[in-house]
């Protein structure tokens, strides 16, 4: 029999490591929805304390229940769950590592954390019989850390792509709308909040390759090596690359990648990626992000919603937590599921993709002949190719190629960029198909 | 500690009932993917005996496995688990409840029986301590059955809409993209085998009524009455609609919809409606689902994917099974969440919201302006106008008007063609603006 009754409800104290956006949003949704939850769960949550790092903030709760001493909470023996809304990896992990230590299930939303330490954390939970879930560390309220370990187990995913950074998606989005540069638009988001004054993080894609090493993981079952992600961000796009995408029916986003090479051996990439304007992710923009996937039964299925944001992210952390309770409640052992560490992603110039080419040229005779000669040389053949003419003399010239391999075509582009036909080789990406 | 340990696996016995194309992409699915599941429960799954109709039928498995007589699977004591894959209210029902009244956990895609008997048969099971589960009851393998009881818990949820039936989708996208009429792509549908020769099912919205009943008792946590939830197909919608749905931006859907309008009263409908080029929804297309919500934390959420087919569906059913063999395993106490009977839905006359209406006119100089101080006088405002000419001095005229109540609006419209200048209300369609 459940051990909570409507009589005798269970009380499951929890302790608040962190009270930022997600943190005060965490805190009124429970408060909010109090009498939901206990339906749902069969317990009352109980916030005993809130661990922050500078206490002469104003807060409008009463201020016994803050503490600037986390390992107080972590280790106080009253307390059931933890859930750690610090971020970043060094004083957030030695909290959780302290916490599971304690008999305290733990939630995070900490993506760094995860993608570095989560096949050694969840395995420490898991011979504790403890929980650790981190539905917040993926997609903000976007339900599919949680989708990939259940209801999609059974499934052998082929193939999975994400819009995993709403900064970077709401940059991408603007500079498309307007056909304004990259800098201009970057600087106006940080006027308006979407980007904050250091932009590496989610320009330069650290925030989109954590987020797919930790879907990686919980999909293939094995952690993949931060260092072995092919990483590049979007601040080399420029307006005339997103004009050449909408002349040959693409979008430009920046894309989280994982495949499966073979068993146990990824490719796992974050870069700008053209995808067709038919592809469903193609119609995700501003902030919002997305989860695409297909799997071998399921077929392709799509996760979209808002990615970031103090109550997107709590919502995720708060259906964290009532799972938990749950757990708790039913007297069940813990739902923590292990995966290993060890898992091969193998470098990017062994991909097979297509790819999408812009050079200034010499604008006359015999120049696309040239080029597409040497191109063919390296097998990197030609499927639609967009030229224009500028001043003095000189000409664009797009090309979107059939699959190759990522090898042949950078020896390929080399070479091109050593004719005398060609004045610079402006920029290039990579184009998923499907 | 877990009772299954990879020296000692604990075998879980699954009956299936059914084994139509669902049954036997799950019966695939969990052969294929033994280990998998293995290392995501700690079980071993092996399936005892399949229930069918007709003996006689050739199939590739050991025919010792196969029984027409279901009431042996159901109670069985050597069974864990049954598959409720038959289909329909009344046999399935049957077996449902003797499976629960025998001790074993159910995992059901059964709509129909959910939508009429959900309430009853999960508190029954949770009473019992035991699983029943129906994530392949909506939207095939689209995970948001589950994301909505466990992940989406603490939001309260403002508004719900799906694209819950395949083959209406799939008919208008082509009737969209073709300019052609509904009868000929229904013919050429069925044909094709995506449309069932007896099609009142999909076509007149009674599967789309079982799936938003179901998605509106796990979202506001009680059954609400079928009767009492207005049901209208995609029969009447001509080729003229999708033109003026596309000069005023909209696309047309066959949505099932769900909104809170006060505590315990929903307003929960099921008809075509013309949402925003600019809606998540509207680019949804062919046989694909999807649910879309509002959440007062998570905000706009949506889930995408194939909402029918053996496959599809078997990656639901088999993600249910997981669920239930993890549960087993860590001996948790079931993880039914009960909901109760006698949720209010409203009837349709009291719906506010935007209208599309077609009228065939006198074409001379005074029309629109009867037409429009007749809609007034009823308190309806008009946002947009197209008109065209028609032979013999006739013509057409497509208005969408602003929020309106709907009692209002049908008054407004009978008094419209009871006008001279009026010939004839073509159509008129709710239309949705967010």
């Amino acid at each position: 029999m459940p051990s909570s009754t409507l009589a005798n409800p269970r009380t499951i104290k929890v302790g608040f490591l962190g009270f930022g956006t997600v943190g005060e949003g965490t805190h009124r949704m429970l408060s909010d929805n109090v009498d939901e939850i206990f339906r749902k769960t069969g317990a009352k949550i109980n916030i005993t304390s809130i661990g922050i790092k500078d206490a002469s903030k104003a807060r409008c709760l009463p201020s016994e229940l803050f503490t600037t001493d986390l390992k107080s909470i972590v280790t106080d023996p009253k307390i059931d769950v933890v859930l750690e809304l610090i971020g970043g990896e060094e004083l957030a992990g030695e909290m959780v590592d302290l916490a599971l230590d304690h008999g305290k299930h733990v939630v995070t939303a900490n993506k760094e954390l995860i993608a570095k330490q989560g096949s050694r954390l969840i395995s420490k939970a898991r011979k504790k019989n403890l929980d650790l879930h981190f539905e917040a560390a993926v997609g903000g309220g976007i339900p599919v850390v949680q989708a990939l370990k259940h209801q999609l187990a059974g499934n052998d995913v082929i193939k999975l792509m994400g819009i995993l950074n709403g900064t970077t998606n709401y940059i991408l989005t603007r500079m498309e709308a307007e056909g304004a540069n990259f800098a201009d638009v970057l600087a106006d988001a940080q006027k308006l909040g979407y980007a904050e004054a250091d932009s590496t993080n989610d320009v330069d894609g650290f925030d989109t390759m954590y987020k797919i090493a930790i879907l990686a993981a919980i999909t293939f079952g094995k952690q993949v090596d931060l260092s072995d992600i092919h990483r590049e961000g979007i601040r080399s796009i420029g307006t005339e690359d997103m004009h050449y995408a909408e002349v040959f029916g693409y979008r430009i986003k920046l894309l989280g990648i994982c495949e499966e090479i073979e068993p146990d051996t990824l490719m796992v990439r974050v870069h700008p990626t053209m995808i067709p304007r038919t592809h469903q992710l193609a119609h995700v923009d501003d902030v919002f992000n997305a989860v695409w996937l297909k799997g071998d039964f399921v077929g392709d299925l799509m996760f979209s919603g808002r990615g970031a944001g103090g109550d997107p992210t709590a919502s995720a952390v708060v259906g964290d937590l009532i799972d938990v309770c749950r757990n708790i409640v039913n007297e069940g052992d813990g739902s923590a599921i292990p995966y290993g560490e060890g898992m091969k992603s193998l470098p990017i110039s062994e991909l097979e993709t297509r790819y999408y080419l812009r050079l200034e040229v010499q604008d006359c005779p015999g120049t696309l002949g040239q080029i597409s000669t040497t191109l063919g040389r390296r097998k990197v053949g030609l499927t639609a190719m967009e030229m224009k003419s500028k001043v003095g003399g000189l000409g664009e010239i797009a090309f979107l190629t059939h699959v190759c391999r990522e090898e042949d075509f950078v020896a390929a582009i080399e070479e091109v960029g050593n004719l005398d036909c060609v004045t610079k080789i402006e920029s290039w990406m990579r184009v998923e198909q499907s």
